[in-house]
């Protein structure tokens, strides 16, 4: 059982995790907008860090391009063609609805409506009243882009340049010079982190439908003709398990698990290189991040629901019960499709040497929306019994490593709590000092955003330079000798349970 | 002597430092938007963590606003009526130019052109050709605001949103409740890292002058009649000198140094705060980031040239050669500017609890433009001599921190030589692996993007497990145990040298 949402976000709010933006000051101001607080940005950021970390060590590049691009890079990519949600208003109140959420809504269909065409939507809609006023009174159904394009320059008049609504184009323009400065081999890996922004026509559900959010994305490019490049790196995993979803699945509501073994030679997952990725972001939900295995699937998508991008698709779904399967990363096999577009509307030549041929690579690209995944780290970390509500975030991850309390608020008690706080800061560690209120509610306000250790000075501490340290999960402590403090810290942080820490 | 604006951007290109966004496919993109490349961002992320944990020693809190805020915002904030570039349009051939620039480059006017009104610009363009066509026959002067703005929703018709331009008003219009959910107290001290949007008329210079880029803000939230706050803080500092550009220097272009005693004693910085975070950054720039001192000023702004909410505000300027002097900073006392805005607005009371009383806090906001940063980290840095071009980047920003290379092409040595690289990148180095070239060559490679280490493994190596550590800037070597490689190579990064190290 996870954090229900309203749990979740109640205490999100309360304590400085995220709130909605500019809400507090004007209430009228546009829905899907997120302040990260102190806690949420930190934690956030370490969940980057260790990304980052991650797709390091595999060789991945990580490069930055502007969230600006010309207008130009759209008309390639088929966004200006493709982007868009479909919209219809009612001919008597004039609201305006995305199609499909407003059949969903008031059908219960269990259709695929992405794979529809506008008339087949049209159809269904003469059985659906406006939920503002009742009525059934449709204009035909609309295309509403959802990139957001202004004109640049003091001699623009009309739009030259739109957001980014994903980080992709930005690699792909630049691509061949970031492969020829580097000396590059396929596959060459570019890595980004950033902004990207989407006009949704209804943001709902805090961060899982924003308009402005924040993507870590890979860029594989690789030779299609080297079908054995990556099978090196996939010895001694040829038994681990992927979790699909595929289309079969769908009636049952079931799970198929593959192993690379069979994924590979069933050829369901294309190619060496595509698989170990599948793995590799499975393990890094699963084994970095905490997430249970059984929460996580690959959701292969259909024809209609893929992007117009993609030849093969599927997004790595988390389960919660309040918000069930919910996409954290979209996986798409995207071929040549990009490289070739760019190559045709600019007539630059994008083909690079690889091996001693000209090869136009293919493009293989996992990208994460770490909002969301914000989101499902503390709706799996929550926890509450009658005495308390605690986060069981990650140790690694937690926005607050270690709090320091003196006690009782007595000078010689707080003057060295303060001291111990002030040197473990110095060590590199996330500190909250505090000597307000009872012991009892200080732990408290800890465990409720998950700070993993406690540290606390008592009489004792005065005596012989010994402090106790607390454990979120377990609430047991154990006596440490200041001396030790800092090594026993950074190791409990990196795992070891408080009975391995005595010895 | 700096590397000239030239060469350092003809480096930066031709290695991946940055360079132009989109141009290299569509010639006519707008200008002003960079690409970092995988140097340029690892050193620009090596940056900001420094910058991070700085602050965070000084207790900020960091937050992250959307960049994207509810245009209400910017019409309490100024920005809609004060934030402008003022530009004519030349009748007969429609070019249009910003006017100051216009007055400066055909004139050579030394005058404080951001001090006057419209008609004294119009005045002074009697006597300016335009530089397109060369005939006289200007429009009247327009305010063009900088703002990117737009509609966001399906039911927008006109703008409703802007880009911000400074990271400042989403924690301004955040602050109470950050405050509130921190169980703040004054002063309060939030952070934010984040990009920022300005439509300039002319982008130019690279990194210097963008459209898109991005800011390490502070935003220090203070009761201005606690006028002994952060005095303890100043303790051990009365002797340091800040470095100022006054009015009165502007004649002779000299500099005052002055204590910080005797700043606070003429009472020219304001209070202990300003005062200190003055010295911070002077610090910042120069300690850490090792820009010199006599290249680093605090330039005080004139009525007209300070924006439009400041009542002090000093650039923090540095000086190349080829740029002359070039804001990184905007230190900028506000006063309740901001949140007496927002109030009057949004009708919110915006004070909060400080000892006691309710209090309007004052706002003192250092804001650094970490793109002109990295620029400056990379001229100070270029050397070059007969024999090579090295930089002499900071070691611990330097994006590659070390370079493992074979001597020769061999099996057995490059095999142990890929074996190190591997293990110095599982230690958490930044590792580069090479083998292709003279080892000449691959030294001159790393010397030219700033690599301070290299370590080569020859046929030493193989019998008795030392290699040679080579650094960057003196191009010694010294033999090391590959046992002791990465701690000696850490305690290198943290600035000892070679013979410490030999010992």
């Amino acid at each position: 059982m996870t954090g229900s949402f309203e749990k979740v976000l109640d205490l999100a709010e309360r304590r400085g995790f995220f709130w909605q933006s500019a809400k507090d000051l004007y209430a009228d101001s546009p829905a899907g907008f997120w302040v990260y607080g102190p806690l949420g940005t930190r934690m956030k950021n370490k969940i980057i860090e260790l990304w980052r970390r991650a797709v390091l060590k595999e060789g991945a590049l990580e490069i930055e391009t502007p969230v600006m691009l010309p207008i130009k890079v759209f008309e390639a990519s088929g966004h200006l063609e493709h982007f868009f949600d479909r919209l219809v208003e009612c001919k008597r109140c004039h609201s305006r609805f995305r199609v499909d959420k407003l059949i969903e809504e008031s059908t219960n269909t269990k259709e695929n409506l992405e794979g529809m065409s506008d008339s087949q939507l049209a159809e269904l809609l003469k059985n659906v009243k406006c939920p503002k006023c009742g009525s059934i009174n449709w204009t035909d159904v609309k295309h509403f882009n959802l990139m957001f394009t202004f004109p640049v320059g003091a001699d623009a008049t009309a739009p030259n340049a739109a957001l980014r609504p994903e980080t992709t184009q930005g690699s792909v323009i630049e691509f061949k010079r970031a492969y020829m400065i580097s000396r590059g081999r396929l596959p060459f890996i570019l890595a980004q982190v950033g902004k990207v922004f989407r006009n949704e026509i209804a943001p709902r559900r805090a961060l899982i439908r924003m308009r402005e959010f924040q993507q870590l994305e890979l860029h594989v490019f690789f030779d299609p003709e080297d079908v054995n490049s990556y099978r090196e790196k996939l010895e001694g995993l040829y038994d681990y398990k992927l979790r699909f979803h595929t289309p079969k699945d769908r009636i049952t509501g079931g799970i198929t698990e593959m192993t690379v073994k069979e994924a590979l030679e069933s050829g369901y997952t294309v190619n060496p290189l595509i698989t170990y990725w599948l793995v590799f972001y499975q393990r890094f939900f699963n084994e970095i991040l905490g997430f249970p295995l059984e929460r996580l699937r690959y959701r292969e998508l259909l024809e209609g629901e893929k992007a117009h991008y993609a030849l093969v698709h599927w997004d790595l779904e988390a389960y919660t019960e309040d918000l069930g399967w919910t996409e954290l990363v979209n996986n798409a096999y995207r071929t040549d499709y990009d490289l070739s577009g760019h190559q045709r509307v600019s007539g630059v030549k994008l083909e690079v040497d690889s091996d001693g041929k000209k090869v136009l690579p293919h493009l293989y690209e996992p990208s994460v929306g770490v909002d969301r995944v914000v989101y499902h780290v503390l709706a799996y970390s929550y926890r509450e019994d009658e005495e308390r509500v605690w986060l069981s975030i990650p140790r690694k991850i937690a926005p607050i490593e270690v709090a320091v309390f003196p006690l009782l608020k007595k000078d010689d008690m707080v003057r060295k709590a303060k001291e111990v706080a002030r040197n473990l800061m110095e060590e590199g560690f996330y500190v909250f000092y505090d000597d307000s209120g009872s012991i009892g509610r200080r732990y408290r306000r800890m465990d409720e955003v998950g700070t993993p250790a406690c540290v606390t000075i008592d009489h004792e501490t005065l005596v012989n330079d010994t402090v106790t340290l607390r454990d979120r999960d377990t609430m047991k402590q154990i006596r440490i000798s200041l001396r030790d403090l800092p090594v026993k810290l950074r190791r409990f942080l990196d795992g070891e349970n408080l009975e391995s820490l005595e010895k």
